[in-house]
């Protein structure tokens, strides 16, 4: 691509080192900005910047925060019990949309896969541990990937759990349920998902009482 | 979709505001900022924020441009007697990139179409003929959509350059050949591209000598 303005070049570019965002989309939406008011592109640009520099992380979920612990933990009407295990921040969103759960979350930063050079050591399990340890936590949900390294990733964690003092409190472990998502077809489900569906099969009298 | 944090909120709807960026993708392309050099993310909004308020369009052309006249029509290599007409920047662009123009552009600034609301006086048809009257220009070059608004604005244009003082120069006016897409299959194309292609058809002569 040959630009005849260097400003433009160089706008194209910025835009074009984003993920799936190539020099065509980026030349897209740098000629639509081009065409919006002056204060506009300087909000946006000051709202990227400004979220780079003042965003932190929650010191006690490891979730994005504006704060030194974010909003969720420091919630007081949501349940301090319960604790949500989730890989990343996307999947504290996915779940907070959903307005289901009401507990805390654990911001692990990634699952255990060895393959892509992720250890333990990478991930913030060390601080989940210590958060079992330390909170009057009741619950562990673990809301991860239904992938092989998801299901290590649970497997490594709860055999840290074994390990806690068993004698200060009693620890519920729970995965979310795995299954045929709702308004999918049964013929076009895999052989895993069918299989883990039917060996997790429920009564129908707590189905009922569930989906209603 | 639910955020914990405004930072993360408020430059996830910056970036939705694009065209094509859905929430989705916005919160995406955010996290992947979040994740590289706070010195990174600061270019990135500097470089958006100073290509809005120190681009320019060319006087001449109204392409875009860093200065007052962009740096193809500043350019004396080029051959100033040829005007290519085109619909936007991005056209400018895509020939450029062909490297096979070496003349000069006149950017329209969309095409008439009166079902949107645009017509000759939106664009800069007036400034054209300005022109034709005033340079030394040899030829016009059409190379618009090969749409029905692209041939009325063919066509109105056309009339105001047959209006011009003819005792001045002459002026030869073509518009870009239409026809079988280069590696394009003929089964495929519609029936109006495959008729306009047979009536314009080439002598094979000239053909050989334009192709080799």
């Amino acid at each position: 691509m040959i630009f005849s303005s260097a400003l433009l070049e160089n706008a194209v570019n910025e835009f074009a080192k984003l993920p799936g965002i190539g020099k065509k989309t980026a030349l897209r939406l740098v000629l639509h900005l081009v065409k919006q008011e002056s204060g506009e592109v300087a909000q946006f640009s000051e709202t990227i910047a400004r979220m780079r520099n003042e965003i932190k992380f929650c010191s006690r979920c490891h979730n994005i925060s504006d704060n030194d612990v974010c909003n969720i933990c420091s919630n007081t009407s949501r349940k301090q019990a319960m604790i949500c295990v989730v890989e990343n921040i996307r999947d504290v969103i996915a779940i907070e949309s959903t307005q289901q759960f009401n507990g805390l979350y654990h911001v692990l930063g990634g699952i255990i896969s060895p393959l892509d050079g992720i250890g333990p050591a990478q991930l913030t399990i060390d601080s989940l541990v210590e958060r079992l340890a330390t909170e009057p936590v009741e619950e562990v949900i673990f809301a991860l990937s239904p992938t092989i390294q998801g299901d290590t990733t649970i497997y490594y964690i709860s055999k840290k759990i074994a390990a806690l003092d068993k004698s200060r409190h009693p620890l519920k472990v729970s995965t979310i349920a795995r299954g045929i998502a709702f308004g999918g077809e049964l013929e076009y489900a895999d052989e895993m998902t069918l299989a883990k569906s039917i060996s997790n099969r429920i009564p129908v009298e707590n189905f009922i009482v569930a989906g209603s």
